[in-house]
């Protein structure tokens, strides 16, 4: 199914705005877990059987599991996702960017080996760089805009003839990348002002929205600032709040409560 | 050791400026290597031992292994590589970037799992996300600047405030990153009066210097735009056209004259 069929349903089906972001650290897992050696799908695994219903995506970050030789697991619970949760698209965040013939390759990685719906990605190399991926035409893309952390103003928010750079990122996406409408763009909670700013130049463009929880940005702020007229529109990322909210071997269900309060938390801003 | 401490040996010892980029595909490999199980290693071995005496570094990108589940073999070369030839540091061409606390992630994947002794970096997401790859005081860290592909110019090219986007990024880079003398920039062949420009911003930084070759640069305008005083400071990249100068069994020694030449053609313009 293309990304953005099963982006759509999964809002609306599930009524929630919520992604659940994957991002395994094992000093962090429950001391039942730790000395297993699968113990990073088994974690995820738990966690995504715990808040498959309240997400409508799951993003892995590749990071977590390139740092470990565990590659393996993260092609296991994209598997696992797909056969037991197919109704919940699976966001692989790479945030990768290259020349056209090594974008290629770095395709194949996300979409063939780790048959990911959707891929995060870098603008920085311009449209050529961008367009291996673009040629999936069920894939998602979903590009860097306006990060979440303190140093995304050094670049994306200088001055670019009257525009920010973060701008014309969004309009370049909007206006000419995404003419096959397969792209997204990552936008910080932590900004809402700017969230506000690229809805209003991209029309109904996904969002991918990191930076709610650990990162310090505001619910109430996002949601009104990001939603399109239906109410939909954004993929609102939590990670770390989700992933660690228990310590013990019920850290499932833990997990589970914060999912749940968080997409309700959303939900009473839409 | 210091990466820049091997590569100014490197770059003197071996009188080289040319750098091998391992953009292993097999599809192009000779024919009698193409069924053995580990030939992605095998390729890339016979290719190093051919040209290490003639390189003055080596730069495996990583997305050729990745697309082929074969970071077992990226390991085993950059091994193969610190053991057999280890006066030649290793460049992992990964482009990441990424908010600090997945920063750390990747630079553990490059540094401690595979070993390598610098990575290229995205800057897009500003200093935070850079810091993280600095905080290893002996290895090097190359920042995108001034791309060689087509697209590079969608937004490095941009006026900011009186000077180019990439420009900006040089003397970020130049004034303020490379507080550690840790730093290097990626200038593309293909703009040697940009290379002239970055040289003329950041003093003797080292350049990795992608796309003679395959790509269109022309050697003798990159030497002239990027040398330093002393006629180092470039790591000119030349990855296809010496990978696949033949197609036989002596793949590896046609791979050594073209790696010959285009040292010695880079040499006659120092």
């Amino acid at each position: 199914m293309h990304f953005m069929t099963a982006l759509k349903a999964a809002w609306q089906q599930r009524n929630s705005l919520l992604c659940v972001g994957l991002d395994p650290d094992p000093a962090k897992f429950p001391a039942h877990l730790a000395a297993r050696p699968q113990a990073i799908f088994e974690f995820c695994r738990d966690i995504v059987d715990a808040t498959a219903d309240l997400a409508c995506a799951f993003k892995p970050q590749i990071a977590y599991f390139a740092a470990r030789r565990a590659e393996d697991q993260l092609e296991a619970l994209i598997e696992h996702i797909h056969t037991h949760h197919p109704a919940v698209p699976v966001i692989l965040d790479a945030k990768r960017g290259d020349i056209g013939s090594t974008a290629e390759q770095y395709a194949v990685e996300a979409f063939e080996r780790f048959k990911a719906d959707a891929i995060t990605v870098n603008p920085y190399m311009g449209r050529d760089s961008v367009e291996p991926y673009l040629a999936y035409p069920d894939k998602g893309v979903i590009l860097l805009c306006r990060t979440s952390n303190p140093g995304g103003s050094d670049l994306q928010f200088l001055d670019v003839g009257g525009e920010k750079l973060y701008e014309r990122v969004a309009r370049l996406v909007a206006e000419e990348w995404n003419a096959s409408g397969n792209c997204g763009l990552v936008v910080g909670a932590t900004f809402p002002a700017e969230i506000a700013r690229v809805r209003e130049l991209t029309g109904e463009l996904p969002l991918l929205v990191p930076g709610i929880g650990a990162q310090g940005g505001d619910i109430a702020a996002t949601v009104q600032a990001g939603r399109t007229a239906d109410g939909c529109g954004l993929m609102i990322n939590s990670s770390r709040a989700i992933l660690y909210a228990g310590q013990g071997e019920d850290f499932a269900a833990a997990a589970r409560r914060v999912a749940r309060d968080t997409r309700d938390a959303i939900n009473a801003h839409r």
